[in-house]
């Protein structure tokens, strides 16, 4: 199956590492593997109807920041151009961008415009334009698969589809945004300041050096967007989200909760359709009550009570694992096979 | 598609329970529902090809405290003339028994000897026989699902079947019993002994007026056995488990721990395919610090890092929702149908 790469950073280097560690299982499986036949980054792009080599690519990349002088390979200007080349997949995974006419916009619809599957973690397009996306991918005929947008590796989307498909879920919650349950956890801990432990985030490597988009709750509200869209039913987009961040979260707040036994956490819900991203306060021990880095997503069911799945919200092996599922799953789709069970 | 219900305590009333109240859903999916045509409970079986009336069903065993009284059915001796008879599908529910030639045991291998899917919650022979088990299975052609053996509402198996087919589980912790983890959480709420809470959870009907079965660990055994068994290929029976219960913690071990930041938890392991049930020590905020009823399962994966999935972990309906999960996939595999995504 040929597989082109669009966005060549810590993702897409991730994902090209997994295939290559899973290559005997993959061909073990379905006697069939993946192949990248093209790859693009900020640089520019290139293509090869034979493949590109794994290998090479990585090491181009790490020693010269961009795939561009991969040798004896089609060099194309854009990603425009490289998507309409030959190939069964895009992977989309370059750098999200909240504005309408962005370049994961631009991909996702070229894609499907050339007939091809989509896998994709960038989550901006989608919140902007779920709906649209969805009847393109449906009018060509495409595949979409876009659980990496949500949760990391922490697979939120897939729970509620494949294993939650026979109840009803009347509502969820979720932590899913790891920088600001990073910072909270290390408030709790430490008993310390929004701002120091913001800054120690920051050095760490866990916060942005521009943290609004965490901390404000911007990208948990992209991602409660695309929950409520794919397995909600609902019409949303971004402007339906009430939000509040946690830069307003005092030490004194949550000491008074600690002493309650209970821990502050940036809660997403979707209740009755209603989409909200505020801080909650959460009983120590309960099912939302994870630390660091971690998402999780709870979803309340008719008969199934509380349901919850947690996992590590972010990070590059974690969401290209996230990535290669739905690959294995566009190549179960073509050999007819369900899951193993 | 027709199905006999052989045993009709808690979860075989809320077996019948969730398929009143399921059926539009199933008949609008699949233009094909489910009818009962037999059901035994300790005193008798009842048998009607043209389906029993679930109402009636209901009324009867709530009325008379048995279904014999069914009028103008076929009145059966015993569970294995009942599922001699003509079905699809047999959901064994009858209480389960660690004895080496349990009713259970009898009916899983009956059912198969005559070319019935099953779906089961019955823990004990699954975990004396698995390997027994599956290969009648297969030899006969049957589906065999047995979701609802291990964590109630919590889709342990399912997580790791489906949603976690495309990376290696390498080791897998879980708290799988919800009455230790009662008992050890009201300890910890209230700073008291054993015996006290084991006493109160007693009078609330969380523990068995015996309750060996769960606080020294053999429950959790079972469930880690099917566990291996089923999703890390091993070929484990109840013997090969390591067991340690809850009895000996004290009060002073909980408060120790609660200064330190953990909680203590009676963890099921399996590591390199050796298995364990222990006391374990987890910090607050951990994926597996989850309080009250609750269970929880953790997987640590090659690419996914750690991935935890929790919910109630037992109650009538909690756990006749698992048995309804996998008898729409007997329905699903029966028309072709792969999962919603």
């Amino acid at each position: 199956m040929k597989v082109i790469l669009a966005g060549f950073g810590t993702i897409g280097q991730g994902i090209v590492k997994i295939l290559k560690a899973k290559d005997n299982f993959i061909k073990k499986k379905f006697d069939e593997g993946f192949e990248i036949v093209g790859v693009s980054d900020s640089k520019g792009a290139v293509y090869d109807s034979r493949g590109l080599d794994l290998d090479l690519l990585l090491k181009i990349k790490h020693e010269k920041g961009t795939i561009k002088s991969y040798p004896d390979a089609k060099i194309l200007d854009s990603n425009r151009d490289l998507i309409d080349e030959d190939a069964d997949v895009l992977i989309e995974v370059t750098p999200t961008d909240i504005r309408k006419n962005s370049v994961g916009m631009s991909n996702l619809l070229r894609a499907f415009k050339t007939g091809k599957h989509v896998v994709t973690s960038n989550k901006a397009p989608l919140a902007l334009n779920f709906k649209g996306l969805k009847k393109e991918a449906i009018k060509n005929g495409c595949l979409f698969y876009y659980d990496a947008t949500v949760g990391g590796a922490t697979p939120i989307i897939s729970t509620a589809r494949e294993i939650l498909d026979s109840v009803n879920i009347e509502s969820f919650q979720g932590i899913l945004n790891g920088t600001c349950n990073y910072i909270l956890s290390r408030m709790t801990e430490e008993e310390a300041p929004f701002d120091l432990i913001l800054r120690e985030a920051q050095q760490l490597g866990y916060a942005e050096a521009d943290p609004t988009y965490d901390v404000d709750g911007i990208d948990t509200a992209c991602k409660l967007v695309i929950l409520a869209n794919s397995i909600m039913e609902a019409n949303a987009t971004f402007k339906d989200v009430k939000v509040k961040g946690i830069r307003e979260i005092t030490e004194d707040a949550i000491k008074l909760a600690k002493r309650d036994g209970k821990v502050i956490k940036l809660i997403g819900e979707i209740d009755c359709k209603k989409l909200e991203v505020s801080p909650r306060l959460v009983p120590e021990g309960h099912l939302l009550d994870v630390s660091g880095n971690f998402n999780v997503g709870l979803f309340r069911t008719d008969f199934a009570g509380e349901i919850a799945v947690g996992g590590i919200g972010a990070g590059q092996m974690e969401t290209a694992s996230t990535i290669f599922r739905n690959l294995i799953k566009i190549l179960r789709s073509k050999h007819g096979i369900r899951g193993m069970a």
